[in-house]
């Protein structure tokens, strides 16, 4: 079966997608419609569901998977399905949400291990206890989170794979520059977006909680800190401890980006740069992605909008 | 005895005072001097001490009160002193840092008194029990501390003294705007700066701690809400400690003057500028103090570096 | 009979309502419609009216009285009219457009009477006669126009209102800091926005005049300052009029703010927080009240384009 | 006899020069001395006055002509002169401050008859009353004053001369868009400036007034031109004269650089871009003048701060 | 036969006009439509033409010239044209699009002649061979191509026309200042923007290339000057040169506006403020042409987005 | 024998070093004195050379190597060096300049052969052929120049060094993300900084060129690459040549830090992350090498001018 991102302009198909918006909205008759974004593993896309009955609104759902035999059109540049026939799936057709949303490109139990690994690199007592206890508190979550609701690593399993890409680059840093305390970076790269399993609601639909919209994640897995050593019976005030905190508190670089002090200790500065790189890298790819050699990506929101060139015979 | 804003321009006199500063430098002759700054309740003033001896280094240190005998000029248009004798106060007379420091103008017995009947204003049980907690825990050192190392409230008892101020102009202001949740907007004024506590290291010689400048005062009290609920069995998910803790991060309005979150609750904006009308008028008043009508005031820091004219015959 | 904001979805409805816009629009059929936004003293809402005859566009203009028959729905999120039938008010129905207007929530009355009680404690003689000249002047207006053409306190007396709640809280400050020359704060205040008489057109749509947009209601008011001083044979570099005039130019704090100086004396700073705080709470309040608890309100431009966060439980 | 910017490194000299500040300071050794700065039509020079008497510092005031005999010396990198002799002129010496005070390069009398050619080319009746009358009643401030207490034009005559290079522009400019508006940019140019004589204190010893610090010449000169209108009965609200009023307000362009509107009619852009030529032109010029080529100029503050290359052999 | 800014609202009217631009769209009934913009030498004006065949978007392409019939409307405040018929010109009709292009307002051979004379002021050899070299391997497209995509100049011939108009403000300016290096001003004047025929893909259906884009037309002028240097066998490290390439380089005058070097020498301070005026006069008098006296104009986006008042009666 | 940053306070020493700086200046006393810079490999010092003659200020010259014998001191907190004596080096002992300049870490002949090594893996031909082409023209100067003429990379063989660095991250960035073109960007890192050879004028007593600062490193590169365009008979308009001088004028990742472009591609965009980290952790380590664990870092200018904290006990 063809995937959302593989259909041709005109061509009529039929497919299993998850539904991932469904907002009910007026129509200019005076008759309700559904607005629908589809998605499947490859991506998604927008179709209208005119002259919606009260039953029809109940039925569809945001996060049922169904069954959508439809045509590919463009709307005003943008593609767009035009819906010929919808119903959910049958007991014996596919309706696991899992089955249609973006994922890691590496594996859970491969990222786990890697993470594993790396813990035996953190030699501070009190920093190895506190990422192993928080890891432990969050797993289930850490490693099916998105980085973010939109922009980079916005998938089920981004936070874990943009830590485990950081924690990769931090360590080619380290070798390069023997200066820098390779433990405390890497506890600060596992701990510094794991705020965000507070921040957001989860993979599917996801939205800001409110303690994200009031606190962020920056204070969130501060606090969490904090919570971890009282229970772990370690002084946070003791000098390390201080330390780490300022690691999670400072990643974002810049007051204006959300971070409460900027970076003042260099494996903190590092952590900042280190991040930049993995969002921009991912930001990047995507949008280059569905672009042409010769042509320009779409304006890139996180990259202060810029729009990209993507060159050709190179 | 004449407090030091008190002399006149070249008066020769003897006083008791406290050693604020005591840096040790070197003159172009080659020779030692200690760069003094003597403080009283009046406010202070620097003098030089050329050719001290090892013995005289040791024994005139910060924190000291001393008797001295000086002359009171002006150099490159600051007041300065002109020591002519110097010597550490006998067991018979006045010995106690603490006779020499600036104060708070409300007596510490009625700020206490005026706090604890605001308490039972605040009617939301959970807002009601941390801040009596965290009240509590660092009874000391709240009517004690300055609000700041410099800039306004910088004397012992200004972080109690300014954090009340702010109480009454909040109480005026709820009055005006019934809207106006008065519980909240009296937890939050409580909770604000005490951070500071952890922020600062006290009221003599204040410098900033190591969590001070690597997390800040907003961060630290959030942490002490935080571990706060812990002890005393309350979620710290409940929306309104969630509530509360945005209260105290989003203080200082915005993400450029350090909060990580911006005021996205009513209560935390109005917060926000009460505690802008304190500082200011505080910073404002110190420096028309010491301004003739006619004249402009020294450039004020915390102010973006204005200087404000003060009127004659209005 | 209902107002327009207790209409519930789908009610059907007949109202008399005031015609605050009638633009003339050309529909995709080539056919003119008539985009209204009508408005009660609850508020305001849109509704277009389809197939206009040019009879029916001279009919229906701006500033009159109709009644409507229509019913309420929703389009894309917002609130909208579908017109059932529309006709001009018989000389038997109400048709006076001041009916309809939002009106401020105090009586002129009783405003008149606070604004005089002020005029008693403003000593200076100066002071107290130009604004005595001023109020005098402008009466009329003062009491009847809005204090902004949208954002804050955008309704009929709103500049009166806007003034006095100033005044109030300006008392209230001067009584926490007696350093506050009180008579200068409070001929500032009511001073302070007054050129909006002459900066906007009045209270039914409301536009900016050429001189709003080119000379600026701090100006313009400066300018009646100046004036008046001609009539009254004050001086107009008297230091007390050269500072009551820097009062009403710098009340915007800032250049970018379009205030030709910055407050460079202590009650103009005042003045400009006294004067953010009202505006700020007038645009939350307002947004505030249109959003559930447990949601957030729309986007507030005058605010940075913050929503804002409506806790509840609380 | 020698200018001061002719005398090379350790030259020993006499000559007759202004004394353009005295500032009383106290030395190490707890002497007095006195500060002074030099001028002549060449340019200034600092020298200090050791171990002044009191007689010496009630005779040596700023203002006043003295005859110096002096070494011509480099401290810092500064000129600087070594006083050997000091004494105030006799009745028979040169004591008339004008003669040592750098002066506009086109004689008073030319101005004037370029000014009065001028007038006849501002063919609207508002404007010329308005012009003519301003003019009259400033005529002799306006020919006196500098255009700045420093950067560009502080000079004697720098005001007029200043107004009357823009109108030489200004002519050119408008020959080349003939859709300019002559007549008004030629009243707001001779304007645009005129509160200077108001915001300053004069030629020599140029201090910023309590109202010009306050107001500032922007919002000054508005205010001429208001009161201008109530003598020769012109409505102030005529759209003309708010049009003039909006070419002097809006002439620094931005609102960061005091105007209160930034400039919403083509004449006042073009009016603002004029005075921009001008200003920049006298400070590279003055700058480039003190430098030799192949070098770099000191940094020109009013010019953010760059330096100038001056180009050699080109 | 009539102008397309010459129509009336609801007239029917028949003329040749060229295919700006003609993008393929589905309408929402499931239809193609073309979305034309079509363009005579007086201006542009869109229309849209529905139910398109396939046939007709082959036929219909940009850079054509056709005949239209049709009827000018307004829709939502901005003119159309409904389509009534369109077809391609006939052999015996012109076709030429040159006909249809907005064109400087004066003739090459006036502007040649201008540029030539200049060239005989330009009395530095190294400059006078460079300026030459360029002006002659660019002829064409200097002559031909606008001086932007959008905004200023945006033309055939808008280019030489710019370059042009700032040659003679350069010429009266220099009158003005005669220590400014003509011969240095009027060189890159004339080059300052010849990097344009390499940023911009021509006059008609104006892109920018590739090299635009990722380049940027200052640094391709400077590299125009480098190679002009290698086959003139002129030293590009020549004083001269390098002071030619940074008047190139720095004329945008700020680094945010792309100039990799602030203006650092005096001619290119100056060559800066020239282009402005030239760059702000063209986009004002376009916008204030289309706005009657009384009325402001559309917001100009080349100047901060400010809407500009025609002033009436003056 | 010892170096220049082992020394201790008050200790007295005999040592060869290279002077630095050589300023000669006035004293109060009106003789003139030698400001020394004194330089070996582990850093620098300052120290006053008082009543110098005419004959020593002939000999002691910047650049030459001298005996010194001194005592090390602090002066107002920075240290400073009294000389006891000073005379040149005879003719037996060192005076080679470079033997007392910092140097690069790696050797000379290991850069060279990685650099060679890297060669291979540039796999266009264009990008080869200009990259060897520009290797060897300014080899010399490569492997010679600093980095900066402060900051970061500031000694000798400091810019081959820290491409070098930047080549080792880029090799490890392209293992993580295979999506990286390698070759470009390995050649816009060889690239990139290779116009500090014309943009300062060489490792000893390091200046900008005239080129230099009216040019700047980033256009200097990119007419290298155009000239060896034209030298090698590469078009350079080619699409691989266009995108290589993007990744060279782009890397400053900002317009307001000098790139005429903003990074376009994603490799632009990843060489001026590369530059970041690199650039930051030689400044920071340089500042933390100099304090002690507990205390804090000077401010370093290069980073928005933080200081950092020197964790302890970590």
């Amino acid at each position: 079966m063809k995937k959302i991102k593989e259909l041709t302009v005109d061509e009529t198909f039929e497919m299993y997608v998850l539904i991932k918006n469904a907002d009910v909205r007026l129509a200019k008759n005076g008759k309700k419609f559904i607005a629908f974004t589809f998605q499947d593993t490859s991506g998604s896309i927008d179709g209208k569901f005119w002259d919606a009955s009260e039953d029809e609104i109940t039925r569809f759902k945001a996060g049922l998977v169904v069954a959508l035999n439809g045509k590919r059109e463009v709307y005003q540049g943008n593609p767009q399905v035009k819906i010929l026939h919808l119903r959910l799936t049958r007991p014996d057709e596919p309706s696991d949400p899992g089955l249609y949303m973006e994922k890691a490109p590496v594996k859970r139990e491969e990222m786990e291990e890697e993470f594993n690994q790396t813990l035996f690199e953190i030699t501070n007592a009190h920093w190895n206890r506190i990422v192993r206890f928080l890891l432990n508190k969050y797993q289930k979550e850490f490693f099916d989170f998105p980085a973010a609701k939109r922009n980079h690593h916005a998938f089920s399993g981004g936070l874990a794979f943009h830590t485990l890409t950081m924690l990769r680059l931090g360590k080619s840093i380290t070798k390069e520059y023997p200066q820098i305390n390779a433990s405390l970076l890497y506890a600060g790269i596992i701990l510094h977006d794991l705020g965000k399993v507070l921040e957001l609601t989860g993979a599917a639909a996801t939205e800001y909680t409110v303690a994200g919209n009031l606190i962020g994640h920056l204070v969130l897995v501060d606090e969490e800190i904090t919570k971890a050593c009282l229970e772990l019976k370690i002084s946070e005030f003791d000098e390390d401890v201080v330390v780490l905190r300022h690691m999670v508190l400072a990643h974002h670089g810049l007051l204006e980006y959300g971070s409460p002090v900027r970076p003042r200790i260099m494996e903190a500065e590092i952590l900042h740069q280190i991040d930049n790189i993995d969002a921009s890298m991912q930001m990047m790819t995507s949008a280059v992605k569905n672009a042409e050699p010769g042509t320009y990506t779409e304006r890139i929101f996180g990259m202060d909008n810029r729009s990209f060139y993507v060159p050709k015979d190179v």
